[in-house]
């Protein structure tokens, strides 16, 4: 059924600027599209107002309570959820070989994966984040358990069943035992992702670990099928000095040239953290307009360095902005984007308080809180080359509904947004709809 | 009455060390002291079960459930409050005379300020912290309301009434209108606070706003009456680029040099901030037993660099938790030590990606989740010389109770602690206490 919201809404439309409009009636179609917006100012104002009210479609928000489009993760390892905010304080490859890769073996086991993956989902949803990236495991049939939780509960979710099967940098224990297979059941992962959801809802990502993980046959034949079938595909890039270094080691040339030199990189490509480019690197995934997953706070414990993001987007390279479960702590992409504007803050002013204040930063990297907005949301949809990210007629309706904190001063649009955005906490987000859908409710009274 | 809690609790030891105990029995008397624990082994746990059932003061924590100290706030503005999480990206002289000074200046109103106090420390209570240490307004009427409210919430709080009296700093409109009206009316809070609170529960403060907005008469006169008093003092020291160049320019001296000359640095003195300290300084600071307290998201945005906690506390140096209210965007320390510990590991790995990675960051700046625990509760503890911060007998019962993640994997207690701090939520904490006082509670579940 057809639905129309009336809402005070927010939406990203350039990374400096975004809209706003009071109480707006938002048309909402069978198809879960935005067909129209109809502004309270306008002569048809009026008329679509009774209308809506007449067919027993109308939903109206209630006083203090406002509408955003959905936030878009670019980077989520699914798997790791139990283990979010252990252990942060080891290096990467530690990390991986104690944490990541026992526990991603578990999900051999289909009732863990059932468990977490339900838990994750459901958390997700509760903090707004209507779209998706996620890492998967080895392991197929946890990945379409994932799927089919995911949609059951009503996210979009782009998955992938995860490829590495290098014998020097994996563990026995958790690898796929040659190319040959981890090809195979990368693609008939594909396919039965195709098959089993026409609709879209799910999609199926080509999903090389990083390089380290993967010997070179998978990587060019992984790179073949991505210049086969055109679909997603997600890895990760120069993410750490011991990556970074390691690729240069193993062939002589940085993880993005190899990337593409594999044929991994093109418009469809999201890469994870990518804080240790060298400028030719940048120019490479410029050219091959794929967008990085900016994860600030994974970054902080694993990146060595902060991403220069509004250096990238000045540039012309599309970035979104990931949680990276569980690099990062906290699936809110709300805690994401504040801490992408405080780690701008950081790489503009410096950390070293012996050195002259002029030494100490890089200038012109502070983001401001819009532009983490847009991030979180317009970005994520270029990066996935969907239609959503900001409430416009033709895109989907994909949105959370939000309640002010309480009104103690008055506040400009503009504050409006950046207190919501910045004073925020989870009990805020009371309703959230994936394509035109409500897949997630806190309590019934933010209608009227 | 006195109640006994079984609870399996954390508590911060050393910077570096916690210690866990399930199912201990935690007894607290009339005057709000833990008088006793009696841990689970001991052959005396259940003869103290039983009377404590006997008497009808025994309270169960439900499964999944843990207490923790209540967490100590050691520097926030209230009456900045209503800006929380606005204009973040303006600099520091900007954001105080376009929002702060205007908006401090309302607290004239009695009404506005009664409005916004109530919602501040409520909040801060639901956010577990049991003791805040508060710059007020130059409006004594609205302090001692803030005083009030606390009392009446039940939270332990250190409250200044602000001084600041120089014309060149500040606002025609939000000024003390001399030395001697900045002094005496300081005097006459003290005294109120010191009448009107016999317990302790409220406590006054010597609160210089910084050097800048302060006469040299009012720093010497707050000086002479710190010595006197020996009650709390709080201030900001070198707390940005701007304010430290300030007062060297002012004085030919550095911002702890003249407040150790004013008088005003003490082992009662909390000194928000200082980022900007010479090595110098530190030493002063050391010498005079002061403690620093660190507002890892405010410095973000107004510090110009990262605090060097670690080198600091290496040193002998008290640091404890700030807010910094609304400098920094959120009233949970949760928030605030998570940042902290993103915030070392920046230092320790810097910001620019085209320097080597040796040259990017400052070796050992690395804190772990314990020390930030540590500063959250015992720190706080240790800067306001209160009998608090910790889970032993002799000490306040303030505490409050948390709600675990779902179990979704086998954890330590070291892991399930540092879960507990990084996965945290409001909706988490369930019930708070203040020296034996149910002073909040969320959902009335949390016991069996
Ligand atoms: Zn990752
Ligand atoms: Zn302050």
């Amino acid at each position: 059924m057809s639905i129309t919201l009336k809402a005070s809404y927010f939406s990203a439309y350039t990374p400096e600027t975004s809209s706003f409009h009071e109480n707006s009636l938002i048309e909402v179609n069978d198809c879960g599209y935005i067909t129209k917006i109809v502004h309270q100012a306008t002569p048809e104002y009026n008329a679509h107002l009774t209308a809506a009210q007449q067919h027993d479609q109308l939903i109206i928000l209630a006083p203090g309570h406002f509408l955003l489009p959905g936030f878009i993760d670019l980077h989520n390892h699914a798997p790791q959820w139990p283990q979010a905010g252990i252990a942060l304080d080891r290096p990467l490859a530690d990390w991986l070989n104690h944490y990541t890769f026992p526990l991603e073996a578990r999900y051999k086991n289909l009732d863990f994966a059932t468990l977490v993956y339900h838990d994750l989902i459901t958390e997700m949803l509760a903090n707004g984040t209507t779209t998706a990236l996620y890492f998967g495991t080895i392991h197929n049939a946890a990945n379409l358990r994932l799927a089919e939780i995911c949609a059951q509960a009503g996210q979009r979710a782009f998955i992938g069943s995860v490829a590495m099967d290098n014998p020097q940098q994996t563990p026995d224990y958790y690898r796929d035992a040659s190319a040959e297979i981890a090809v195979t059941k990368t693609q008939i992962f594909i396919q039965t992702i195709q098959d089993n959801y026409p609709s879209g809802l799910i999609q199926p990502v080509i999903t090389p670990r990083f390089i380290p993980s993967c010997t070179t046959a998978t990587l060019q034949r992984l790179g073949q099928l991505a210049k086969e079938l055109q679909i997603t595909v997600q890895t990760h890039c120069s993410e750490s000095d011991w990556e970074h270094d390691y690729v240069r080691e193993r062939f002589g040339h940085t993880d993005a040239e190899m990337l593409q030199s594999f044929g991994l990189l093109n418009q469809h490509a999201v890469l994870a953290h990518a804080t240790q480019l060298t400028t030719e690197d940048q120019t490479i995934i410029k050219t091959e307009q794929s967008t990085i997953a900016h994860c600030p706070l994974s970054n902080a414990y694993f990146g060595n360095s902060v991403l220069p993001t509004r250096s990238l987007m000045d540039q012309g390279i599309q970035v979104g902005l990931g949680s990276d479960i569980a690099g990062g702590y906290t699936p809110s992409l709300y805690a994401n984007l504040q801490q992408a504007v405080t780690v701008s803050q950081i790489r503009q002013d410096g950390i070293d308080d012996r050195l002259p204040a002029i030494e100490r930063g890089v200038p012109n990297s502070r983001i401001s809180v819009k532009r983490a907005f847009y991030l979180a949301t317009v970005g994520g949809a270029a990066g996935l080359d969907i239609q959503a990210g900001a409430i416009e007629p033709g895109l989907l309706a994909d949105f959370q509904v939000v309640k002010a904190p309480p009104h103690l001063m008055s506040l400009t649009p503009d504050e409006q947004l950046e207190q919501l955005l910045f004073r925020h906490t989870k009990q805020q987000i009371k309703a959230v709809y994936v394509q035109g859908k409500l897949v997630h409710e806190k309590e019934h009274n933010w209608y009227e």
